[in-house]
């Protein structure tokens, strides 16, 4: 198994945590020096937040770092990251994010590349079913998520 | 006074409030249909915080919204907004932004221009005096805050 794999399947854990909780199956890892930092979730509904999004959520949960140390993370996140989730990591100059899955849901990675983020995409077939099964099983779920956002997840650079 | 500097001076207020928290002083309120649905400020030190700047906790703070009323807001804030709080625009399509400042902090302007967000910048001379006098006596806690971003509050788009 890869870094990369291995990560990934910590955001897959973090994304079925928020599934048992009734959430959005979308999960995320911070990871420094080759070590996870901190985990997060999506938890729009549990918190009814419009903010904590999975990727949001570790990097809230790693606590305040410094420059340099944002500078060796990477980002995991099992599903590709929004405009707001990845204007956080241009903020705080996060180098790279690994998605696990960009064909059920395209965010602002054009956004990410622009400023130099390392993006990569795995492809990564548990991450796509997990999400495309909750979406398939509580259609009404997702459609009201995405009745907020309008067609705004990827955004233009 | 104009509705923009009614609302601008709402935002002032929200950044008094954390001044008086021992907060960093930058203060937003969301309109929508020319009223207040909603306001915040900067949370980073009182809530040892990452992403609750003013823009964020305001967004935050309306609660889910549709995407037909996320259409009819207005983001006043009383500096420029970062790419994280930026990108929540983008991402809920929040059609403009009016901005306090942009001297003291350029924030990602441009990306939210390329968003088709309408970005007004009000050169308010208060917004500005009240987050210079705060650098000015507190060297210390903004050289902190500035070395967790690095050069990035600006963003390419």
């Amino acid at each position: 198994m890869t870094n990369d794999n291995y990560f990934i399947n910590l955001a897959i854990e973090e994304a079925k945590v928020s599934l048992r909780e009734g959430g959005l199956p979308i999960g995320a890892v911070l990871v420094k020096d080759n070590k996870v930092i901190s985990k997060g979730h999506n938890r729009l509904i549990q918190n009814n937040s419009v903010i904590l999004h999975a990727e949001m959520d570790a990097i809230e949960n790693a606590g305040p770092l410094t420059h340099e140390d944002y500078r060796k993370c990477t980002l995991y996140t099992t599903l590709s990251p929004c405009p707001m989730c990845s204007g956080a990591v241009v903020l705080y100059n996060i180098p790279k994010v690994v998605i696990g899955d960009n064909s059920t849901l395209m965010g602002a990675e054009e956004f990410l590349k622009a400023n130099d983020v390392e993006v990569v995409v795995l492809n990564d077939v548990n991450c796509k079913n997990l999400f495309e099964e909750f979406t398939r099983k509580n259609p009404e779920i997702w459609q009201k998520e995405l009745a907020k956002v309008g067609n705004s997840t990827e955004s233009k650079i």
